[in-house]
């Protein structure tokens, strides 16, 4: 608890003064002021939190998390769970989707085992920081304890610390876990107050009983565990999963050390809720990437108030969709770099 | 007209089998079947276009048109005509937002003045493809000749044929024409058959009149052009521009040599939909870029039946979204090129 007490304590507001000089700037640039639009917004971001004018982006990493859920055994997902467990494994070999697109703007990816069922080796390029072998079904009681779930944050903020520690520049979120579209639904119900029928979807495939019974595991889940929307700590533990904690302890590590961080999909985007609610201001640290199909990611982008900017029809999750928009933060940088003003090419306008 | 004749001739439908040789490789790709959406759809398009299984994508270029317009004179920018021709010297230093973005993906940008008023000198980079010293004033009789419109097309047509035989693998448009979301709307009006106060909007500055004098110029121009809305060519001749035309024909060359064109904002898009009635097959090699702000913009989208997958609320042109969705490109091709098959990897799903 001490680590995230500590982390939530040094998340600051970002540095106005400089995102108002990079906006003066901008609009002096050689072009309509504003005619950048988020791409202008996303470099003021930048500047406010580097501190920089000039903000540089070289190093850039996307942490993704796996870890299973108990729940599946509900029948919620027409995946086996051992996928979790074997995707997991091919980040190393650079396989996965994420990897792939990553390749693109020469992310790293760092793979985390925070709670996936069976015992990773030691030579996966693995990084094994498990709580425990998923989380209990959340249909017949909490998914994990308080502490487990403190942990799963705290998880997350020591792999931030670390890359910070390495210097990394940019960082993206994402995540493996057969079947988390189900605790992902489950939180955002609870912190929308709505039933999850309206925001269910089929996640990477949805299991014999369809959406409809998708929704009523997690509405039991719901009821019976007691979830306390205020507290998106008691959220995350009662109805959530390990990888969506780590995740929020990724955007609350982030923004604690001042690094830009790309929130990837759905389930990214409802981790960053979690995040939120456990301290706002983190919320200054964020950049939404892409809107997923899941039909509850426009409402968790609405309840986070960030805007996606890529519309792809994607649902992979892993960090696709973050490492999709780091090219565009790239360009962002070199907007403010290699764009000249009106006054230093001597235009009057 | 020949050199159009025979480019119209030689645009040819998409290889069908590759894409979908290149559908069924992505369905067993290492994630859930169509789960990187519109990611796979980018690839299987390029995979009819290249007639390959893994397209590569190395080499690449943007073509920037620019041009001035006689309907300037109608008052219906706030910006001085002057900055079509300042803005173009500066391409050569690599200071337009176009070119600052495009180092993202290593894209070249190849400025050509195809209608701006005023001697562009030798030595400033651009290449020279001058019809005339802008448009005439459409309020007051056709932009140009028919003859004229057709030349700028081949002028496109022409600069592509150049960049294929160069071994370009992926071209974008762009434009710079202080005036030209006039034009634009014009032809966006009279393909559409709506009012153009409807669909105007406030490019990059709208003159003291207000958007309601810029629409109702566009009206007027409209009315007394007698435009056929049938023909292209016309349209093009009587309310549109030189750039515009250039671009349309940049769009028929690529389509002809087989390169993917990405389309950037909302003159580029109007530009497509005067390709597309010249040879509708033209837009499978379309990839439409980003949403511009424009109001016309999201018509003219429907009206070609491309979806952009951007949303940054720019409006600067030059090429700028095209530029920013190259890395989406190759995001694809690395999908293509660096992911798994289940089976490859042994896994059983």
């Amino acid at each position: 608890m001490r680590l995230l007490e500590e982390t939530v304590q040094k998340i600051e507001r970002l540095d106005e003064e400089m995102m108002e000089k990079a906006r003066e700037r901008m609009d002096n640039l050689i072009k309509p002021p504003k005619s950048l639009g988020r791409l202008e917004d996303i470099a003021a971001q930048l500047s406010g939190i580097t501190g920089k004018l000039y903000p540089v982006i070289d190093q850039k990493a996307i942490i993704t998390m796996a870890a299973d859920h108990g729940v599946f055994e509900e029948g919620i997902s027409s995946n086996p769970q051992e996928v979790t467990f074997a995707q997991t494994l091919l980040f190393q070999r650079g396989l996965p989707g994420v990897c792939a697109i990553s390749k693109v703007s020469g992310a790293e990816i760092i793979a985390v085992d925070i709670g996936i069922k069976g015992e990773i080796p030691d030579d996966a390029g693995v990084i094994k920081r498990k709580i425990k072998n998923g989380t209990d079904n959340m249909a017949k009681g909490p998914a994990m304890t308080r502490a487990e779930a403190v942990r799963s944050i705290e998880v997350g903020i020591e792999m931030v610390n670390q890359e910070a520690k390495k210097g990394v520049d940019l960082l993206g979120t994402g995540e493996m876990g057969i079947g988390n579209t189900t605790p992902s639904t489950a939180i955002l119900s609870v912190l929308r107050n709505c039933d999850p029928l309206e925001i269910t979807g089929r996640g990477a495939g949805v299991g014999e009983g369809g959406i409809e019974h998708k929704a009523a595991v997690i509405r039991k889940a719901i009821e019976m565990n007691k979830t306390n929307p205020a507290d998106g700590i008691d959220v995350l533990a009662k109805v959530g999963g390990l990888e969506i904690g780590g995740m929020a302890g990724v955007m609350l590590g982030a923004a604690a050390n001042r690094i830009p961080i790309v929130v990837d999909g759905y389930i990214s985007t409802v981790a960053a809720l979690i995040a939120a609610s456990i301290e706002p201001k983190a919320k200054e640290y964020f950049i939404a990437s892409h809107a997923s199909v899941e039909p509850g990611a426009r409402l968790a982008n609405e309840l986070l108030g960030i805007e996606p900017m890529l519309s792809m029809d994607m649902c992979l999750g892993e960090g696709s969709g973050a490492a999709l928009a780091f090219p565009i933060i790239d360009a962002a940088v070199s907007m403010v770099k290699n764009m000249a003003t009106f006054a230093e090419v001597g235009m009057e306008i």
